[in-house]
């Protein structure tokens, strides 16, 4: 199967290192896609980059579908855009935030997440509301790394996390770790076996997720909300979105 | 003062009725500016077309920044772009579907939304939610009327509409109607007549709590994540979204 | 438009203190009647004091349908009487504790409440779930001064509420404080410079909430559970407050 | 021990059936006054009535707490004054819904409530939130019978109270029945037998968890919300209810 | 009546103390019979533990249909067992934790949990939502005392429980203490001295629930999901289990 | 990867449909071990027939800790025994509610469950106030066929089980389909086709979730609530549950 992994910034070293590990997890049968959108925000640190980010992971969802793709991942902890592709696709959509809360839910009785900016801490808890993940989520720990500087070896991103987990665990007294940015996934293994619990990385997480739904056959429904954009006209500048006479493709 | 008045959607002869709406409740002091963005779908009816619509939300609200609106009504009653727009936005933001609905908590304690497509009621359940007036909410009513049908004399969507109003109010046992879609906002006071019960509809409502709150000198609160959004490069498509070094706008 | 705002203490020092608050809010048409009940606690700090002055509350609005008032404000943050006032009202009747809640949620994703004494903050915190409110309060905080307290120049009032802020702020990581006293409405300007932060006083928002309605010819609904109340008996100390064989007055 | 048993209503042949309910399971060493205050509604149907009947339960607790009652049921459905009437007694206070339905929740996983009129329904509901019975409640019936015709054997009000329970057991898939009228105590075990499932009311359930508290030693807690009254003026019509100097009394 | 106070540990001298604290409390009429189920874990402190209890809970409770109890108590903070127990059942079954709680919101608008160790302060949580008491928890204190600690005069486990009262009040700004663990009966009264505010018991607490419901007739719903267990084969270990062909018993 | 599917009946056909299931969903390197507990009932449809069958399903998962096994699904809709089972397990343990319940919220934003007995409607209800899911599960709707009678061809139970699912899409406004029984899973692939919408069966979801949890090392939590077991003695008929003094098996 052909999973392709969007990370709706477009800075491309990151989506290398979220290529790196998603193909890291990934099933043997399965070709992960990693791509950075053709338009829109460096960096996703608001409500505001998210609306626009949206826009470029709603335009690799399109191409995937012409291009065969049989299920996608949303790599951006604020899940940007997700019913709108979901609407878009036929198979299965998974934001990392989702999934990496899914499977926390399934292995403590309430998890922590820590994240980069203070700010986007807001946005983390709306998803938790609206995925259902409020009652297991006990505390979400921003750590003031801007998201770029995980990539930088001199920011010692490594150490803020650390620490940070270390904190949240008791003070939330949680079970469990989710890490709240696509940057931090080559760090999972390393800071879990430092803190002794579970620590769950969203874009390893999605990339099963979608596997797994994939390999059952079940895809996104088409029945009520999520079936495909009604056809119409768009103007201007997104008028090359405009939702074809038939499908969830161009 | 001045409030731009923005219907996502790219149907001009919706603007006009929507801006005459406004323009209807508006105080003498007040100067509304009706706009559709450059860019976008010619309806909202789902979540595809709502998160490209958001783009064009965005877009009107920084170009209003500049040219010195005092607040804005979202005028579709998904709210596309709510978050994004208020960032970008000192002064107030109010979506027709928030302000119809804490309206109508003020005087009944329960209402009904009748709204237009089936597919829409989703959207309008999440808006309750993320509003916290899920709990005056007893029920969310499609007519399946499309948005545009509103405007055509032979779709007799009068009648369906008051038919829908009065069963909502016998079936959700509640007490006011919130009208669930910009293009219904002239045929409000006709169907309060009808049905002896308050009907409340979002673009005058909004007009009024925008009003309201630029008088009181209460704008969008830049602590927080609602803070203008951080300076960045945007590229491709949407590059010319990319944040400015100061402020909230261009 | 005639609107009574009615303080339910029967202080008249701080009734005339509200009065000009409302009055420095409301529109040119807008007549502004600020009264205290005639009978009742001189403060309210509690559940008792509450119940004992939603009669006067009653009072007031029944003799104000009677002099055509076209809506009502209930100025003291518990909102006492408010669902009977509905009742007994044609026009809105709104309490300045969900007015101010209701606007805070529309400058800010979550809100802190400063009031006075510690053992009303649990009667503000049902107020947030009653009204929905409680997904956008992060916090409650009491800074035990007395209600009286605040009109006397020596108690230094203004300094305890503004240091209350900045640290409900930082506390509660939220974007904006709700004043929880009628009595602090003429602080709110100057706090909310110091504090960089929209600070909402109750009474000017539900003055404008008010005008709003009233204007948008919204009255409380008569269908379901604000219907006049049915006339019967009342006997002893309160005869006078049965209801009258037609309408919601006296 | 002494129980008040307060029909807050001032239809005095409903207190005497209230009284004789009361008397009906009190312990052996339970002495029950049943008491209709001297000023209030004959009945109570919406909520300016309870508003109104609420300074009449507070009556009677301070009365009560001079003549040494060790504990107090306030017997009308909607609970009126019940968080005042805490502050002013010492011994415990519970309300008959409050009673009914926490002892639904020890027989059933979920439980119906048939009431009178359709317009108290909002009521009750409301209350099912504040005491967190609203996830065991799953269905409110009115059956718009008057709350006095409950007295009057040509209503053929057991009958249309039977089908309601029926009804109402089907269609909520509940397992119990609430009686949501304190009119309705003596129909009780009848209504039980026809229907098959537990059948509770109100006052006799009050009875016996007010027995319970006091028998216990549980008394309401002087700390926080629910201590003594402020002393302080009052004014007016009013004046007599000013919270004495010392103590929860008079 | 004859109510059956079941220990679920296997600890006989615990037993005996529960045993004595339901006695103390108990009406004249009422006999009580304290028992150890003949299988199970000497103390309780986790899922595991208590999934393993919940068989000999159920066991008693079927022993106990046979010799005529009129209705039960589980004496164990988690309340293991407590739906099984109820279609076992044709009596009343209520839990500590249950009966406590419910109590505990007669006489405050808040409540804090004080109880043994940190890690069944989750189980206790869970209770508190599935009960509806979530609104008036404010707080799930652990001491990390051992179950069986409480019975050792060493370990000094009254001032530790004492303190852990009065900073739990403090911290959570509750007005009583419900007491999480059955072995802390005795500690009740004079806990309450000290501390100021109500302190409850959940075994006197779940005594006198059951007398109540036994003294008005009211058993378990055998409507519904508490109807008795269906009869049909169990195998193995557990065939004696098997539920009888008719009745809740064996 | 070895993966104990336990049904948690003893009924050997309807556990080797289940393990038939499991298979066919399987990845290649992964074993699957279908069992049934050597003790409880021979079908689950109550409460008290899940808290016998609880133990069985922890007997499997101890005997699987010393076979080496993986992770384990609890194949029963209930799912019980589960949080017992995660205390004793090192590996992921899931249950086919929890599986299926998640998987639907990631294609749908509303499902609806198709179960066999309307009195375990109840516990499926519960169960998705325990995940989280109940804002994505619409309704639940019993068959009231028997879980053994899946197995019978003259039982209609196919058609029964369509009808159903129709109905409840149509009734909830759904998306997608839960199947509310282990006995169910073959049904799927048929049904899926019937009706238009995604079908999911637990065992599968299960599976594969569990899969993904084992390929990504992702164990349960040993720290908090779901640590292993306090070793202590067990007595009686239970004895020999009673937790190791290392590890979270015997």
């Amino acid at each position: 199967m052909r999973i392709k992994v969007i990370n709706p910034n477009t800075t491309a070293s990151m989506t290398r290192s979220i290529g790196a590990a998603a193909q890291a997890v990934a099933s043997s049968g399965t070709e992960i896609v990693a791509v950075s959108p053709t338009m829109g925000p460096v960096s996703i640190e608001g409500h505001y980059d998210e609306a626009v980010a949206a826009l470029g992971v709603i335009d690799e969802v399109r191409s995937g579908e012409q291009s065969g793709c049989d299920g996608y991942v949303i790599a951006c902890f604020g899940d940007p855009g997700l019913a709108a592709a979901r609407e878009a696709a036929r198979g299965p959509v998974v934001g990392i935030a989702e999934a990496a809360m899914h499977f926390a839910s399934f292995v403590a009785t309430g998890f922590s997440v820590v994240t980069t900016l203070e700010r986007t801490c807001v946005i983390a808890r709306h998803l938790t509301v609206a995925y259902g993940m409020d009652k297991f989520c006990r505390g979400i720990h921003g750590t003031d790394l801007a998201v770029l500087d995980l990539e930088k070896p001199e920011s010692d991103a490594y150490r803020v996390i650390v620490d940070a987990c270390r904190q949240a665990l008791a003070m939330d007294r949680s079970g469990a770790i989710v890490l709240g940015c696509a940057g931090m996934a080559d760090l999972c293994r390393r800071i879990e076996k430092e803190i002794g619990a579970p620590v769950i990385d969203g874009v390893a997480a999605a990339v099963k997720q979608v596997e797994a739904l994939v390999a059952l056959g079940i895809g996104t429904s088409k029945l009520g909300d999520y079936a495909a954009p009604l056809p119409k006209d768009y103007v201007g500048l997104t008028a090359g979105f405009a939702p074809a006479r038939s499908g969830g493709g161009r």
